[in-house]
């Protein structure tokens, strides 16, 4: 089963957007074991758009179409595809009504333009929206099946889980299955875990990915077979000898986060963690209460911005902003202490540095960063210096001071400098990132 | 001229990744006057990759290809584009050079697998790569100029901006320019948008599209004409027409978000700001300090999610909290007025909600939100209920309270749930998001 995700409209094709519908649908499709050969996306143009209807339901035996069925003038999806299909557009009572209710229920009046909406093309199947006004539809054309969602992602997610997929699994043969899992890792360079596990024994039919999404690297193993089961066995092999090799490095396998693996071991030792940041600006602590639940060991933070704020509200000793400056391991480490005392935490952690662009100086070059992390058994502070722009250096460090918790929980070496470096880690190649810096623990 | 855009990456085909590369690409060739018809991916796969390749150079006259370049196994493009154009592979020893070279800045080892990326196809022109391990190159085929540029965003992106464009630039005829600019908008739905421009005076080659990008409506008038100051001169008279039909809603035009905004005008009164977060958990502080010079005006945070947080770094007092529950109108009331003194800000603002999924009451649902606004002029208070999923709660909460400051700053009304209400603004139709409430204004 060969299938083909097509995506309209002109903001797409303008670049005014980034289509994350595409990644989604063909997601699901690996779920189903289908493999998605062609992702296309045309203009609200009726010429681009039928050359992409028909081109798809030759070489496609599932189509998936998102977008163009809303209200505006540029929505043409229906009406463009029932003329590719030679079909009539009909109108179809029951989905106005259900339009005009959804409208009741917001207490709004139907707008004029919502009523094409509800018009379809000839022989197909409506699929109902229950959570907007654009319904979607289904039509057989050449053997393909063309499902139509809208192109709002909550719309057309709520509308593939509900409707299109429970029809295309019940069209499915017994095509051979494919499964994959993914791998998170941190803290190693691409090119590196390429090497590291390029002799690795794949066994039959199954292969290895690489994925960057700044600043992780992801692994992911896929495995064809003939049954679910068979495929899964695979999968299980293939990563227990990947984090065999890798250690520590790989931090999650699935859907979970790094901020969520933090969060499931401060749970499991009834830990409490506070920040305190200066350069993250508020990111560490809105990684951190990204997971649901979070209240339960995330006690709070402070943004200390300007030095002021850190004397104040974290307690930092005015003489060591003096000394060493705002951007200094000391000042992390008292950062850290701080902010673990005042909100009675467990584990502080702090960071201060230069995100940039402006903000350098010789000594003190943009992207350096101090990290502090203080606990029960003492502070661990750390420098690096991040040579990528702002928003990246944010993310980086962030990341930098969630894995130390990480492994801090888990009694494994924290990440220094010269680790990430003499690893190629914590940032693709070529992406200009180096670590450079010293390491320091101090004991209370 | 016409435009494909191709990418490549069984990551992409099976969702693991969003592919954003094309929505740059899109836009770079906008600025280009040249439209893309087509962005076509495909996996890592020889068949699959030949025929975009071959069908690409069809129906296009510029091909922008991205990704495959890498030093991994499942990097094709340079072999699969010789072989569907019967060119030979051939090695580049300029290049493999200066593959060797990067690796020595960095010192590192170079791998044995970085060597095939100094192979290209015989008869086209290498891109030089100066950030990263992969060049790319451009071959022309049937009268069509095929760039391929590696998958990895900064590097495609620098390649594209010091090599493709100005090549592309070189080659371009007299064809009709396309402009275009971005309205940014926020606090009325898309559909009321739609309506309320419905019978606006587009004039001759105008056109204008809608985009939805939660929490925000943007509205993206494209002019063409024979010269850029004509279609300049279209855009500049119908963004003053939605403009004086909008009045505040529309809030920035083009790049500028609306932290910039805020940045921009709390900078131009000289006023310094201060925030609170319960609920939105340091997103408000982050979204401040994306912008670049934020620690001119940003004085800090308090990122209160325990009560005792509250009363110790905010001095909420403990009463409130008994006897209103740290979501309320009165307790925001104190976190805003609260962080404003400790921090010596002008502007003090505060969130405190139910993001969900948990902790709702009969009496506070999950979607609750008060909002508080504390400067020399008073105290302005409100609450909401959004009945949203946990990020977008917390991304519309931070929306909401930046808008105040923004409409605050301009003497502007600000967003009440009754006025989102009305307006079906604040999220796209069918979001499920409803505001209601009462408005409240304290003066001091």
């Amino acid at each position: 089963v060969k299938a083909e995700i097509i995506t309209i409209g002109d903001e797409v094709m303008r670049g005014e957007i980034v289509d994350s519908n595409k990644a989604y649908l063909s997601e699901c499709l690996v779920g189903l074991h289908i493999e998605t050969h062609f992702q296309t996306s045309v203009r609200d143009d009726p010429d681009d758009m039928s050359e992409a209807f028909r081109r798809a339901v030759d070489r496609a035996d599932v189509v998936l179409v998102s977008g163009g069925l809303g209200p505006t003038r540029d929505d043409r999806t229906a009406e463009v595809l029932s003329q590719s299909f030679t079909r009539e557009l009909q109108l179809h009572e029951p989905s106005l009504e259900q339009i005009r209710a959804f409208f009741r229920t917001l207490g709004r009046e139907m707008s004029q333009n919502n009523e094409k909406q509800a018009w379809f093309p000839s022989g197909g199947e409506v699929l109902p929206n229950p959570i907007g006004t654009a319904p979607g539809f289904l039509v057989e054309e050449k053997g393909a099946l063309v499902f139509c969602m809208p192109g709002v992602p909550r719309e057309m997610k709520r509308m593939m889980e509900e409707q299109v997929v429970p029809r295309i699994a019940a069209r499915r043969g017994g095509a051979p299955v494919l499964r994959a899992t993914l791998l998170r890792t941190f803290g190693l360079g691409e090119s590196s875990l390429d090497q590291e596990l390029r002799d690795i024994a794949l066994g039959e039919s199954v292969e290895l990915g690489f994925r960057t999404t700044f600043p992780d690297n992801y692994l992911r193993p896929v495995a064809r077979a003939a049954s679910v089961e068979e495929a899964d066995a695979k999968l299980a092999e293939i990563s227990e000898e990947i984090r065999k090799r890798l250690g520590h490095i790989v931090y999650a396998e699935g859907d979970e986060t790094l901020e969520m693996v933090v969060g499931r071991l401060l749970r499991q030792e009834g830990r409490s963690i506070a920040v305190a940041e200066s350069c993250t600006g508020g990111l560490l602590a809105k990684k951190i209460t990204d997971v649901s639940g979070s209240s339960e060991y995330f006690v709070g933070g402070v943004v200390a911005y300007a030095n002021a704020a850190k004397i104040q509200l974290l307690g930092v000793p005015e003489v060591l902003l003096a000394e060493h400056g705002a951007v200094s391991d000391p000042v992390a480490v008292a950062m850290a202490e701080g902010v673990r005392e005042r909100f009675g935490a467990d584990i502080g952690v702090s960071t201060t540095g230069i995100s940039g662009p402006g903000g350098g100086t010789e000594q003190k070059p943009v992207g350096l960063v101090s990290v502090a992390l203080a606990h029960d058994g003492g502070t661990h502070v750390d420098h690096f210096v991040f040579a990528l722009d702002r928003e990246r250096h944010r993310v980086l460090t962030v990341q930098v001071a969630l894995d130390w918790v990480r492994r801090l929980l888990l009694g494994a070496e924290l990440l220094s400098p010269s680790l990430l470096r003499r690893q190629g880690g914590a940032a693709p190649p070529g992406s200009g990132a180096s670590a450079r810096g010293s390491s320091q623990e101090r004991q209370e």
